[in-house]
């Protein structure tokens, strides 16, 4: 880990210092948890009683509070108009991701007619099919699996036992963390009748999946490929663990999706989207820009208008529960008692 | 990519041509996205005018609509009677899989005693265990791990980073997809009290998974083995991405069962149902054959006879969701209310 | 398989036998499935008439019953305190795991500064990366991938395809299921707003994941690392399949959760709890101790009592869902509705 002073992370992040500029820091944490030489962060007024009382040796504020703040906060702070953001980029300063050097491990598989840029790295049990072709500075982690004809862009970083399937295109500056799945078969079945009942028949998916800059992909997320045309996540989307993306989705640039989402055929999300965890889009559908989707929450119709959307049950004990869910089987029953209660009453 | 004519698919098809049987195809796309030399495919009558707009250069179409197209579309037709499962053999034409040589790659890890038929492909990255069996002509896709005793059968397509568990048995022509697991134990604890708060202690998983022929399982999907008597996946059924099936499950032959849907233990599932995509249904029941279950659904009883079943939440803006939900927390005082209205309402 | 009698059962679980202490035992079944030679357990009343019907040599019953058996019964029992816990026991004795040889496999590619212990094992496919420790008697299923710095401890066993995440750190005895992923990034962005509308930033996640000791966790489940602090999960925490542990969770100690679970960030769950399939918590919440969270739940507040909770939709025929669920948009309504009528017959 770096020793940076505060004035260090001031030539990177701008921002104005009040403090001591030359604090040496070699670490980050919670406000609860940071001690000396820990840098910790403001994130809004809410947190002033947590940040006076932190042992942290110097913090990021937020530079509209900083006026107010000057008097409060015994540690040496660094104001900037987004600290969040300020905070990340301090962290990628502090902590800075230790790369493998360029080159192929003598225990990757690489077809011989791959394109392999001589400052990427491909880790040890990766297997590059051929035609493959990955970019400058682009790092592959141990036991990733890279199908024939991909095209990876440029400083990409692949953990992991990641796994790109033929075909697929990914672009410059993505993620993809352990265990994800970029470009399985999308679920395609026609049924054929028979006199024994019939079955399914597989239908090829022949299209892929395209991903541009920026994207992210979390552990054991799928990806399908497209069915006929390409399933698309466009730039700068960022997707959590265990998500499920169908055949022909596209996902609209920036949309940030939580950890346990599924998300059926051919629905098209629109950009700048929020969607909580364990949220299910079914297929067909069409999302506006800017929506927001509740965690929890079941989706069966086109969202045209921006907006928050929700569709949980609350929480109950459970015996109150049981008193309480039978009459969800009956609520049309009761609407219409009431409906009669209001004619009888209307009519005495 | 092959170039064939619309005789070409009519001699593996069937069905009859109107217009040019020797039009070249080079591939196949959406109504929406094809261009000349590619195929389209029209579903039902719903889609004729998107049919008529689309630049395809043939399409398949159902026989049953054939009379009344003549005159409407501009393609080359070929008439089918299920124009889906027709569009399907047609890509499989059109883009015929490349399947690796037979053969054990180099970096691949078989155990001395395995028997892996000549037709057979083991890709590289892979480890076959001790006493495991490969039919002819299955493919075996890098990074895969084949446990002890596993036995695969013949025209299996296994993708990149499959683990199939110890004593595992897997019929024909089986598909699986990257990532999955089969074969893992299942969640079996026995609880020990004790002084301190007790402790779980593992149950050992001592049955196996079986995968009839034809089954395809998606990526990340796990299956566990079975306790003590064996996980039993029939015939034909199709499993998509994210999907877990827990020990001693059966699932009945030619079911299709859509993306994150979870079944709990011991719970069997009847032939020809379709399971709709994040639907969760709990252990120890029993769902008869041909039933449907819709997306997001929760199954918490036995399903006795066909049909479609139903429990999620509609979706509402945010706003109206709070004025709403809160009322379910007291459903049973207002259906009591309702009763005492109409009590003296009948009294007065 | 070893062939051991009712006497050696014994030996190991204590209890009283009743019959033929001699009878040799292969294997076990459930009851239905048992036949000649093969143990099965009666876990309570309930069961009595099975365990009647079971052509099972021997069964392990519970004490408590086994005065009111000895007549019921015709197969020799071995009566114990917790028959649950006893039959697990007995299934390890008659199923005895088949460990790999200590030492690093030739097709393992381990950093030459890792710390291994002589009697642990090193699967084939193999990627240890720099600093790593193993500890005494652990072995890594074939594929996995060890992260620089990772400590694992004793006697753990990873199955296949296992990743761990540089820096993590795992107790003693710890099992991973294949294709887990332990210490991935959490789903950490910061926004910055810009004239196009903005992006997201990557948050470094700097902490750790934490595994205690007695930990089990399922095929493809991910647990994240920390942000600033770790993702902690404690003694005897029992994870199921395709379950998500977002950045900076605690899990108490000897808490099971069932498949298909998610758990967004920050959020504690206290000790002993049960945590049933597919329930969904959202970030950022306190679960007490000795919480039970029924199957399919969204739990979107703190829980601060021990007891059983709920939110789920009964199920019902789709024909009754469409007339039932659309009332719940307009349940306010009705509530309002109900009480006007109220005030009209008190004012009558």
């Amino acid at each position: 880990m770096p020793s940076l002073t505060l004035a260090d992370l001031q030539a990177h992040l701008g921002g104005t210092i009040r403090g001591n500029a030359d604090i040496p820091l070699h670490g980050a944490a919670s406000l609860e948890q940071a001690g000396a030489g820990q840098l910790g962060y403001l994130l809004n007024r809410k947190f002033i009683e947590q940040a006076r009382a932190s042992s942290a040796s110097a913090l990021i504020v937020p530079a509209s509070l900083e006026s107010s703040l000057s008097d409060t906060l015994p540690q040496s702070c660094l104001a900037v108009d987004n600290p969040h953001a300020g905070f990340a980029r301090a962290l990628a300063l502090l902590y800075p991701e230790s790369l493998p050097l360029p080159g192929i491990h003598p225990a990757a598989a690489v077809a011989a007619d791959c394109v392999i840029d001589a400052t990427a790295h491909v880790g040890p049990g990766c297997v590059v099919e051929k035609g493959a072709r990955i970019g400058a500075r682009s790092v592959i982690g141990p036991n990733c699996v890279i199908g024939a004809g991909v095209q990876l862009g440029e400083d990409c970083r692949l953990h992991a036992q990641v796994t790109v399937q033929q075909g697929c295109v990914i672009g410059k500056r993505v993620v993809l963390h352990p265990g994800c799945v970029i470009g399985s078969d999308g679920f395609g079945l026609a049924w054929e009748g028979g006199k024994n009942g019939g079955n399914w028949l597989k239908v090829p998916q022949v299209g892929r999946a395209i991903l541009g800059d920026d994207v992210e992909v979390g552990a054991n997320t799928s990806i399908d490929r497209g069915a006929l045309d390409d399933t698309v996540i466009e730039d700068g989307v960022k997707l959590d663990n265990l998500i499920q993306i169908a055949h022909n989705c596209r996902i609209g640039r920036h949309t940030a999706i939580a950890a346990c989402v599924g998300i059926a055929g051919s629905t098209r999300i629109g950009a700048y989207c929020q969607i909580g965890g364990a949220a299910m889009i079914i297929g067909h559908l069409e999302i506006a820009d800017r929506v927001t989707i509740s965690a929890g929450t079941f989706v069966a119709k086109d969202i045209k208008e921006a907006g928050t959307y929700t569709s949980v049950q609350p929480l109950m004990r459970h015996a109150d529960w049981l008193r309480n869910a039978s009459h969800l089987r009956h609520l049309d029953d009761l609407a219409r008692r009431i409906k009669s209660l209001e004619k009888q009453l209307e009519q005495s």
